[in-house]
């Protein structure tokens, strides 16, 4: 299945450039066509092409989708980008593929990156989630400062930060702290033809995750007590010694294998 | 901390040509130096540098840690390698990361990639393992055949696939199965300066675990019946539809994540 991308206006779905030129020119659908077009927020709609003009293809909704291909809670990933660019955009590649909602590239006192642009991440964001078969494209952030994060932004839901300073007692395991907040609904239900895309229309209050990963250099131990203070949750990631971008995605999935 | 990679024979540890150039010429190391050299095989041991050439550096060592950075299990990914090489080569460094023991190259009926070279996968895996603080290279091994692993090589411990045929039932999530197999411990404990760099001795058997991952066109129905003709369990990976090698490593997160 190849989903596009479209900004949807009443009942109709525009292709911008590049979806246009992919959907025309390489794919060759015409007028008449039915394409599976996404908005980037949780809907796919199966529309019909009513304009193949390669420049700005239009296509009528046929039918909608919400939360197609969701998953079931919301997690920030609020992480330091990582001095080499490749890997950061490919947590936001693997994150999107396993399920996350927004990340916000985060600058810490030890980050050695001070400045991160946004856009190709976004990119990579809407590719990973058209590949992976999701309506909602994760929300990639303007680069925020750990304080002005920590103080500015609503302290919703639970929210857990990784560090690993010597001798430090105090932290349980995100999988320990999720099993404590979220406790486990069994799963251990058989897979049905149905969860290969499910449509979930409730609109039930999700659990909301947020997780905080530090650069290479980790967290200053000012900001480790600044969050703790906000009412951050000290986690560990285990005994392993993980990358930055590995750190980041590990909890994505620590928090994607809880809830299956 | 920096590691070396060290061939051991007695009390010495030679460093080839590539690690003695990293030790000698670019971290400027001489004879009555401090180092510490892993074997690859699961032993760090503190040295003293006896002989400064950049060619052939020695060390005599003064004490091991044997087990050292090891994880409470032993895992098998059997995955097949995908068409785009680089991404192959990031799950291998990925999965060095996180903890696993062994990869092997599967050559599945669908494969798009039928020839895989170990080499340059293997460089990476030393390089991850040295990153991440592990004296246990995880082994490549030679690619094979999905019908030549599961007919000949040894059925021990657990052993999952992961295939998502249309309307399967069957299959539960690799987190129930894992539950199932390996009741949980609690996972509640603090976590304590010791866990940072575990020096297991014991040698009490390890639950074993091997996931078999297939190609982007996934097993074929032949592949998926032999391996449960085999005794391999069905199992899911949750609904997102994952990249073959992001199947893999989430496989691998699953493990390394509940033996927290």
């Amino acid at each position: 299945m190849e989903l596009f991308y479209g900004i949807f206006s009443g009942n109709t779905a525009v292709l911008d450039d590049a979806e246009s030129g992919h959907c025309i020119r390489v794919l060759r659908h015409r007028c008449g066509d039915e394409i599976h077009v996404i908005d980037g927020l949780g809907t796919m709609a199966r529309c019909r092409l009513v304009d193949d003009s390669p420049k700005k293809a239009v296509a009528e909704v046929e039918e909608r989708f919400p939360r197609w291909g969701d998953h079931p809670y919301r997690l920030t990933l609020a992480c330091c980008p990582t001095k080499n660019n490749d890997r950061f955009e490919w947590l936001v590649e693997k994150a999107t593929e396993v399920g996350v909602d927004r990340i916000i590239p985060l600058i810490g006192e030890r980050s050695e990156r001070r400045i991160y642009k946004s856009d190709r991440a976004r990119k990579i964001a809407l590719a990973a989630a058209k590949q992976s078969l999701k309506a909602a494209v994760p929300e990639i952030t303007e680069p925020l400062s750990v304080k002005d994060f920590l103080t500015k932004s609503p302290a919703e839901g639970l929210r857990l930060i990784a560090y690993c300073f010597e001798g430090e007692t105090l932290r349980t395991s995100i999988r320990a702290a999720l099993q404590e907040h979220f406790p486990a609904t069994g799963g251990t239900r058989a897979y049905t033809a149905d969860d290969e895309q499910r449509s979930v229309t409730s609109d039930e209050a999700l659990p909301q995750i947020t997780v905080l990963i530090g650069p290479e250099g980790d967290f200053s131990p000012e900001e480790a007590r600044l969050a703790l203070e906000k009412g951050c949750l000290p986690i560990h990631l285990g005994p392993s010694r993980l990358r930055t971008e590995t750190a980041a995605l590990t909890a994505a999935e620590a928090v994607y294998l809880h809830f299956l």
